[in-house]
């Protein structure tokens, strides 16, 4: 047991409860975590990590502790806060703590004061790698901290919105050290947002509403890849799914697939429930509010809570009250009742039961978080100054382990197969 | 406020906050059922149940309670408890008996000894007619009541189950007032047992594990309704389906579906999710548990909890822990864990974040009971003894309130058109 | 080689050739349709046929020619003529006319008179038995040979339609012996209708039109099996499926399996695809053909070609010429075509390459044809005059057939199951 | 009318009405692409191709050849033959020679050595511009044309194969001129390949067997796009679907998508039916005949007949015979039969009944062939030599005609977004 500095520790009235039970979370996440946990095989053999200090600013609950648990494994001193102040579980922080390479400063449901303390306390341990979950590691050492960007190797990033952002920041030539687009990945986007954001988002809203989704008119903004995913599962569900979009080719691509594609202004009528992925801000505003049905549910399965508009839907509102946990109704002047799930934030993290990803998609994205790390600590050097594609190499080998794990066999080419791709001369 | 004996006041701390809540939940319900705000509004102008006395069995929560009242609301005196220990609601059992039409005898999580007094105690009530969930009601008017059946108009039976135990019970001439088998309208089948069992069983699980249901193996145990709705659900998630069947024309159905068919002692070692809906025993048993992958689900979506065979089981552990909240794993020899969901009780019901069916289905399948009771009203003595299909116009008149209250409109048959249907005459 | 009369080897040039691409298609379809090949095995040992003749109109094809093939190994005299004068293929009917116990009649583009002489030539052999595709004749021997039929054990009915009208005749009480109604099992319901009508009609236009369903308004008339299957492959192919309906829980189920309902009056204007399911007449007509887009496609799966008001459209047409193979435009005073598919007839067996219902549904319902013409041979005594559902056994014994011969195994129930299944004993 | 040279029209008995019919067969294609229509009123009034002499290599029917009078009509003197020998429709090709600025050297079926002078008959009118569907024209010109490689400014190419072919010879540094990667587009992949492939081969398939999907195996060798086409339609019509792949990704993909993912080895034996899509050799070889079942369906959708090796086929091979028009069956030494669809040429187009792409796909595909020719001869001196991916303006313009033509809106990002997406300094 560390005897490190602990704030969940102070903040928690029975940490030894809290840490078993911590552990009995992650230990589940595990069971169903095939790549970290062959990954944890390697790095407990041969301590790739070892002499690294990494900073994180990550949701702090099982599946990801599971990835933090497997770096300091690999010799790594790890220092952690949450990346969000409502998606921290205690006890899971209790449990991080006790492993002596571990330093968790998250405590859920802090103020923003004590938020950015913990941020500020993770960068103190003077980091040579940063991972991030919506750049605000990256952005705390370069803002405040650019003494300690000589000696940080690299870094890697989470989340489709956190990338964006590091474009624009690469772009203005303000990126000052090599950072991996893990959420660029065919592994990362096609699984973890489709099949992960998709799952688990419409899950959440079914056990937070009591409703079901057959037949209902599903709205969902934004048609990239979490939106694809969440349209998806939708029709699954036999939902008769709208999409808005704001890019001609995407727009195409959902029409083509036979969803109907609409404007918000059009769609904002038409809609049962409304689940925004855009990763922009104001996709459902006041003049949406004003011509929805009564009883409509609104949630956000993207980053940030500024999808829905709630300052205009407070504005409003001539009432509103907790019609259900995880549920705020709006009242309109007309008697309409607009329902907000998990107050505009993101629907799978912060609803009062949200869990957050399926363990196993968090598996596969963690999985290249950790070969990203290695990565860095053994050829950083390699890397120039900016936002960089996950190696080829690194995503596939990730891929090789889960289909290893799941038992799926597949074919290779033989050498008169690689040869024939490899040539041009052949004619028809 | 009425003054009657209310046994989850008396168990209380705080009946007061607790009918709060329980009006809070079922107002949230209310919302979303349309067919039962639209009835209400007929049953408190024509008060067609005036001078009834009606006694339920059915799991007493925020839906069920919209057409106890609703039932109430109609004139008669309802006398309700549950139909399984764990599902009642306490506060909405408190929330219900605040109506001076209605007694609810439903405490959660109670004995034997004072699940079975409930049952009494709604008997006492001199009823006139039952509506069950499992047909308990029935049994216990028929085996200890007998002298209650002459004045008894009839009763209604909401499950599979036990509309099937009515038949053989009917088949045996015990069956001594006529009974509408509400389970087996179109309605409720498709909608009820399709949707309804399909979407939450699936949100729960997923839910409950905060696994995902993308390329995994589910093997749905029967392919009726219930079984229909989860293997088309959880296809809609992208699970790789396995059906197994006992009838052929089932199995021949799910094989055309596009499903794997496989009998269960193959299926067992293929499947990573398990979800029973045969409404039969043992369909899990030992010899399946013991070629079962580590870390498996298995979940019951059929009314009792006798289909995962839990003895066999428990016999062959070495251990078993809560793995998680809802989850008991269970530790076989070899080091395998399997994890049985919500005890093999129905998931979608039992499990600890369990909410029931959707709000919309239950609706349907609640306006279809209270057409059924004010029939037996209306109409009782046109029924014979014996269970009885839900005449049709009654069923057609649920789905027509249903789809003008969601905006569906469609067509009619023209004069010509009827006729063409109605003759024979027409040549090629 | 028979020496019997063969209207079709007169109409022949060269009718040996045409025999041996008949028997080239039909020993194609066999390979497909292994309850056929099943039966045919224990009609040749068994000859349960013996004595009897039997009077056939239907689709004389390929596969039809199959059953009444083994008919004949079965030991019947088999009479047949076409029950549409487009369906019919002279090769095949001339091998037909090969076997020694078959007279085929059927001609393809005959005209009326030609066809009906047919008719009552096959009714010239005193059958015993009569099958049908659209009781054309049933009709025939009650209308004009009533003296045939108190010889005639029985019937059966292959279509919707048929049965349809039959039932109207059995309520007229005027049919006088025993008709099987095929069509009603849901073995015939299930994957003729579903599977065999949806991929067929989709397929068909698609190689008729060149055109894609991908992003398409699919407009489907009627939600019935077949409604059902054209709508389930359409939306299979990335269709968005607009479903009409005059049945509210049809129009119900449909709206919440996710498909948009509307009245066909708005419908009309949002189609890009019209394809007619109701059996029944004037499903579009000349309201809808007004609002229509330019270049929507109009077709008809339906039994008879009265779905698609083709005198309505005619009538408003300013022009009408062949766009293509199989399509017929018809300009509108607007610029508009509007193109209609295979005359407004049976689109999967009408149009110039329609191949008919694909082999292996075919094979399912003509081997419930087989085992219902052997019942009423073996049991005909047990059925009085009128429409009969077909025996239970005898649906179940074709689904055994057929998943025996597809290698797909399922469970029996064991004696406590069955036991289980039947006791109502069982407290909660 | 032209008086150019026409080898077609030399060949055909009658070629005024060949040509009338095979403009017939444009105008149907060209009621259904909005695209090339509305591009067609842009090119007649602005003449952008004056000027340009187009060599075209490529298959010669109605879709392709409304591009090739639209690049005519753009001011260019356009020279075409087919780029495989037998999916020329000689109609068609007569229907173009009609045009001016139009000399088509297509003939159906034509010998090898007919083939390649019509190839150097192209290329005699020292063409500007290449455009290609397998980089047959561009590997004429670089191996025995060098000298006109100063003067054209660049190509286009179709075909995923022709531009995997095309970076080799890239990587070689041997390719001398700007080739767009048409087949790289967005717009190309997921309509053209997924949509079009996948509904095209999959209708082709049941109108040359007259067989179904409902419930076959359907094995799918590659899951690039093509395969996720032909798997995706496979499952909306009801076939289990099992996925070959070579790729840990994609493979991954395949197995989180819920299909089965099998080594061919054990897929061969499993499969009903077979599709290949790898464009790679030697998917389908003798050791994977040797355990298939009878009766199994066997059919390419991949460029090249090497996908399924017919030489193993032949040699194993007892017997061959014409099973059915396009079908062509294999019997083996144990009497099972192998049924080749097409001689293993890409289905879609060289089965007898096949019609290529559905036109709508088609219309996207060629409206970036288009505005890539316009590209060249405005802009292609700012290419380099060497395979250039379609510039992103280009291929979003086409989809907006697209979604404008099919009167799909949606919506445009305010200042507000477009601000916010571009910054990196907002906070959590």
């Amino acid at each position: 047991m560390s005897d490190h500095y602990s704030p969940v520790v102070e903040h928690l009235a029975d940490p030894e409860t809290a840490r078993e039970e911590g552990r009995r979370k992650m230990d589940w996440a595990l069971q169903h975590m095939p790549i970290l946990s062959e990954l944890r095989e390697s790095f407990l053999a041969d301590r790739p990590l070892e002499g690294e200090v990494i900073a994180m600013a990550m949701h702090v609950e099982a599946k990801t502790a599971n990835l933090v648990e497997l770096l300091a494994d690999g010799g790594a001193e790890v220092a952690i806060t949450g990346c969000n102040p409502l998606s921290t579980h205690d006890d899971v922080s209790a449990a991080l703590n006790a492993h002596e390479n571990i330093t968790s400063y998250a405590v859920r449901g802090v103020d923003d004061e004590a938020y950015y303390d913990a941020m500020h306390a993770v960068v103190a341990h003077d980091p040579t790698i940063t991972v991030d979950d919506g750049m605000d590691m990256v952005k705390l050492v370069h803002e405040e901290y650019p003494e300690l960007i000589d000696s940080i190797v690299g870094g890697a990033e989470e989340t489709t919105t956190g990338v964006h952002r590091l474009r624009a920041m690469d772009a203005d030539g303000e990126l000052r050290y090599p950072v991996f687009a893990v959420n660029d990945t065919p592994m990362k986007r096609l699984f973890d947002n489709v099949h992960g954001t998709g799952e688990s988002s419409l899950a959440t809203i079914a056990m937070t509403t009591n409703l079901s989704f057959a037949g209902k008119n599903v709205v969902v903004g934004g048609y990239g890849y979490c939106g694809k995913g969440v349209a998806k599962k939708a029709a699954g569900q036999n939902a008769n799914v709208i999409v808005t979009e704001v890019e001609p080719r995407r727009a195409l691509e959902a029409h083509m697939e036979g969803y109907d594609v609409l404007p918000m202004d059009e769609a904002a009528a038409e809609g049962d429930v409304f689940i925004t992925t855009t990763g922009n801000r104001d996709v459902i505003t006041k003049e949406h509010f004003e011509v929805m049905k009564d009883g409509v549910l609104l949630a956000n399965a993207g980053h940030f809570d500024v999808e829905v508009n709630l300052e205009d839907l407070d504005e409003l509102a001539v009432d509103r009250f907790e019609a259900r946990e995880g549920v705020e109704a709006y009242e309109m002047p007309d008697g309409r009742e607009l329902n907000v799930i998990a107050e505009g934030r993101l629907v799978n993290l912060a609803a009062p039961i949200a869990l957050g990803h399926p363990v196993e998609v968090m598996d596969q994205s963690f999985g290249i978080q950790a070969v990203c790390v290695r990565e860095l600590v053994e050829n950083g050097d390699d890397y120039e100054a900016g936002v960089h594609d996950v190696p080829d190499d690194l995503d596939r080998e990730v891929a090789e382990i889960k289909l290893a794990a799941e038992g799926v066999e597949y074919d290779s080419l033989s050498a008169e197969q690689r040869e024939y791709m490899d040539s041009w001369e052949h004619g028809t």
